[in-house]
């Protein structure tokens, strides 16, 4: 991982030799609150994990008592209009990476914060986590495509009650709702994450992985026709890699498997 | 809002001091069973609210036990194929608002009305209420895109159960399947709506959820991209109204917020 | 049903007097693991079935203590990119039929023995019965648009969940997360699965459960506004065939309804 001198503590950033990358959001004195910094400090790291051979899943949590309290307030009250850049990279970025990505909901989720946690692939919470969609309640909309997502995560009357109210929950019933995968007290929630984040790191193919994530996330775009030929060209691409004999094989000798990693290149 | 002389009594309409306006389909003998002057009424009070800056969020109830069994069987079985006006406004008519529109399910609701109910944003039901597509058991269709909404709120496993076998469920499994919000005790149902909405008109920003409303309807026809763009356009358009202002102002000096009306046209 | 020599016997078919046929999955001694016969097999009773007039639903079911365990692994390890036939019909078969599909999965699912009960309509679970999407594990991708239903069954996040970590789950998570839709004891599931079969066989026209199918899976991929324009076709089409006149006959006579079945073209 490269040093920046400093916004780069802004996300700390540790790869574990399990082949998890941990990122911890790390601005514990205001709850983790977004900035411009953090999200291009997030993204390149994003986009260097998934070019680095030795990280198989990702996760990222909070520093300190939260996750991330949404944008930044002061920041906020001095933005215009001018200061969107529209070719930042969309807060969906780490939908469209290879490797899994796992969210560990240690603390209080608003905001933009909330949409980043979305955007990751599965969500662990602890069970007394706050969230809020906070939107209205500040004279906002719908931000970054979460209008988009939400009803996909918990159906569309769960969506609208969570983002017109922007009523805050819990842990608890963010479980309930589908809102994140897992809930445990808040201090498993980072030992589970990383946890699941090894059994997909050491269980599962990375290959299979990112052709499971592409087809998941087009397919939430797509019909049934085109999603079913798309499987079936992935289907017959699949039993080229070494993967499917190296699973079927593991499989049948009751061993457990040794994937290959995926290489540097993401584009292909 | 306007008296018609008689149909108007189908539905009533009160406007109350906290921006709520509360409609009741009001055909009590008949525990509010869909008429056609019926759904004239209620689309009218709708739109009016629509462009009432004195309004902020609709509740929907029914008069007496029920909320509205579905279309009238003795009218019912008089329609022939010619009489259908493809011009009538259609039931997904609320969704077009700018305005959020809560039932209050206080009671049995079936066929056309489970349509209407469906068909607002958030849902309060009472937990012993009876809930049934009724259509399969009539040898009808899914009628006016319930097929099509279904499936958003509840998965396609429960659409498709609840439409093919047009069995009765009570309150208390509508909400476990997310057909309903919230489940409260018959007493309370309305109660429990009014509060929600007035929590809508005092606390949440009547622009962000007019904004809201349009990016999760439309966002179930759009894909990630579009909604994504279009969220961009939204969020650059709200840092140019008072709202997003007061939501910040009100938020750091703890106090709550004032956000302005609507104003009278909803075309805008 | 047409009796073929061998493979036949991989799926049994028996047609019950209340116009339910009970299909089979019959490699027993191997968990009812898929192979290409089988599926031919499966295919060709669900088209034959379509076209019975005798048969109004399907249930699907394995001998002895599974449901389906995938595919036949010591088959898989032979097969080759060159295996793939485009022509072969979608394992979403099920899904274009105008009869519902009701799965009572008895023990373990795996794979495409999962693909194969997701694409049924409605699905009975054994409380105990392992579930697995299996790919991941196996170098596979995400065969046959599971990857384009899941999230329509269990929203986004719980099938990525499913699908990258390929865990097991049993069938009580199952009927939790709305991947099956009812849950009971083992010695039930079956015994369940024929007595909502035959509900549905005698209360509901078949005419309408055609007409719902085709809305609900073409809904999955079109708007609200075609959708809605399709749904007043169909009305105005129901209105014309006789269910409707005994659907409401038979509702205001409170007696059992007599619905025709369907005839025996389903490309009609």
């Amino acid at each position: 991982m490269t040093q920046d001198p400093q916004p780069a503590d802004e996300v700390l950033a540790e790869v574990r030799d399990d082949g998890v990358l941990l990122l911890t959001l790390n601005r514990p004195d205001r709850l983790n609150a977004w900035t411009r910094t953090m999200q291009r400090r997030y993204f390149d790291l994003l986009e260097e994990a998934d070019r680095d051979p030795r990280v198989r899943v990702v996760v990222v949590t909070g520093a300190g008592r939260g996750f991330c309290a949404g944008a930044d307030m002061a920041a906020l009250s001095e933005v215009g209009p001018e200061d969107f850049d529209p070719d930042e990279r969309p807060l969906s970025l780490a939908t469209r990476m290879r490797k899994p990505v796992i969210a560990a909901i240690n603390g209080p989720v608003a905001g933009v914060g909330l949409v980043v946690a979305l955007f990751t692939d599965v969500r662990f919470a602890a069970s007394e986590a706050k969230f809020t969609t906070a939107f209205s309640k500040r004279g906002l909309i719908a931000e970054y495509g979460i209008a988009w997502l939400l009803p996909k995560l918990v159906g569309v009357g769960k969506a609208l009650d969570l983002l017109l109210s922007a009523r805050t929950l819990l842990g608890t019933e963010a479980g309930e709702l589908g809102l994140v995968d897992r809930v445990v007290p808040g201090d498993q929630v980072l030992g589970s994450a990383l946890a699941y984040a090894r059994t997909l790191a050491t269980e599962c193919s990375p290959a299979s992985m990112a052709e499971i994530k592409q087809q998941v996330y087009t397919g939430l775009d797509s019909g049934l026709e085109t999603a079913t030929a798309d499987a079936t060209e992935r289907m017959i691409a699949a039993f080229r890699r070494p993967d499917v004999k190296e699973g079927i094989h593991s499989y049948l000798e009751r061993r457990a498997p040794r994937f290959p990693p995926l290489d540097g290149s993401p584009g292909a």
